[in-house]
C-alpha cells in the first residue's frame, strides 16, 4: 500500500460512513472522493455533517448529488409520517422498517459507479451494516456482492470493488474501530428526526438509529458524544 | 392474461422502447406506468417524443425524473463534445462508443426499481438491444440477469423482473415486431443530434442512432417515416 489509490465513499455524515472514510484511509485509499445526497431526506442536518466530516478528511471532492426520491414517496424518511421512537430490538427487525427508502442503496450505488467510471476508480465504500441496520433488504451480503456483480458486467470498470467492511460488524465494534482510527464520533449525525434548540441541533434519542447507535457506546464501552435532546 | 397486471416501461420516446410499451401491452401488461429521465441530454426533443407516445399508449402515468448525469459528464450525449457521424459498423461496435453516458442503464433501472417498490409491482421492461446498440456494455444479456438478481436480494420485490424482449432482436426484427402490434414509428424518435428547422424537427440521418434506425427499416423492408434533414 504504498502509491496513492483512488476511493469513493459514500456519506451520510453518520457514525457508519464516517468510520468507512477513515477505514479507507487506512486500507491505502489515500485519494478520497465523497459522495452525499440529498434526496428530499427530512433530517437534512446530515448533509451539513457530511460536508464536515468530509472537509475533517481533506477529501479530494465532496460531491452532494440531489436526487428527488421523494416523487416516489412511501417512506418516514422523506414523507410526513412520523418517524417510529423507542421501539425494542425485535420490533426493529419485525419487518421492512417504515423508514426504509425503495431502493436507496441501489440508486446511492449506481452514481457511485457512474462517478467511478468518470474517474477512472474500482473501488466504493458503503457503510451498510447486516447487523444493526434493523432489517433493510439492501444492506445484506449477498446483495452487495449482487450489485458487484451487476456493475461488472455494466460498465467498463470490470474490477469494481463494493467494499463494506462494517458489514459483520456490531455497532460497538463499529465504534472501537473508528475510535481505534481516531474518528471524533462528536462531528457525526445519526439522528432520524433532530431537534434545533437555540442554534444546537440535538438528536431525538429514541429513533431506531439513536437507539442503535446509544447502545453502541454502551457496548463499546466509550462515552458518547452525541448531544440528546433529552438530557 | 385475464386481470390488469402492471408495469413500468423505462421510454425515451424512441423506436425501441416505443415497441417495448407494445410489446408489454400484448403481453398482458394492460396497467402501464412510463418513466423517462432529464439527465441533461442534448437531444432533449426525445423527451417530447417519450410523453407523445406515453399518451398514444394511454399510461396511467407517465413520468419524467430529473438526473443530473452532466455532473458527472464523459459523454457526447450530456458533454459538448461533438456527436459521431457516418461511422460504419465496424466504427460503432470497435469500443465503448463517446456516446456512452456511465451506468446509464443502471441509473435507470434503480430509479425503475425505485417505483416498482411504490407501485407494488414487480415487472419493468427496457428496450436494450445487444444486437444493434453500438456496444453499450449495459445492454447485455448477463448484465440484465445481473441487474434482476441484485434488485431481488436488495428490495422487498422478490419476483422483481426485467424484461428485455428486444435483446437478441436486430433492428429490422423490431421494427418488423413493432408495426405488427400496430406501432406507428412516425411518433418516435431516435436521433442523437437532431436539428431544428422551421419548426419542425428533423433527425440528423447520421449518427449512429439514425444509421442504425435507416438500416433497420431498410432491412425489415418498411418504409421509414422518419423526417431526416437531409432529405
Amino acid at each position: 500500500m504504498t502509491s496513492s489509490r483512488t476511493a469513493i465513499i459514500l456519506t451520510s455524515g453518520g457514525l457508519d460512513s464516517t468510520t468507512c472514510l477513515a477505514i479507507a484511509k487506512a486500507e491505502g485509499f489515500s485519494t478520497q472522493y465523497s459522495l452525499a445526497f440529498d434526496y428530499g431526506q427530512r433530517h437534512r442536518y446530515e448533509l451539513t455533517a457530511a460536508e464536515r466530516v468530509a472537509r475533517h478528511f481533506g477529501v479530494v471532492e465532496h460531491r452532494v448529488m440531489r436526487i428527488d426520491l421523494r416523487q416516489f414517496g412511501h417512506s418516514a424518511l422523506t414523507d410526513d409520517i412520523a418517524v417510529p421512537k423507542d421501539r425494542d430490538e425485535h420490533a426493529m427487525n419485525a419487518n421492512v422498517p417504515i423508514t426504509y427508502v425503495p431502493a436507496r442503496n441501489t440508486i446511492f450505488l449506481s452514481y457511485a459507479l457512474a462517478w467511478a467510471e468518470v474517474l477512472d476508480a474500482d473501488d466504493v465504500y458503503i457503510g451498510v451494516n447486516a447487523l444493526d441496520y434493523s432489517g433493510y433488504p439492501d444492506c445484506r451480503p449477498d446483495y452487495i456482492a449482487a450489485f458487484q456483480q451487476m456493475a461488472r458486467l455494466g460498465t467498463t470498470r470490470t474490477s469494481f470493488t463494493v467494499h463494506a467492511p462494517l458489514i459483520h460488524l456490531t455497532k460497538a465494534q463499529i465504534i472501537r474501530r473508528g475510535v481505534d482510527l481516531g474518528v471524533d464520533y462528536s462531528m457525526t449525525h445519526s439522528c432520524y428526526d433532530p431537534v434545533e434548540r437555540d442554534g444546537t441541533v440535538f438528536a431525538c434519542g429514541r429513533c431506531d438509529s439513536c437507539l442503535l447507535r446509544r447502545k453502541g457506546f454502551v457496548e463499546a464501552g466509550i462515552a458518547d458524544p452525541t448531544r440528546y435532546i433529552d438530557r
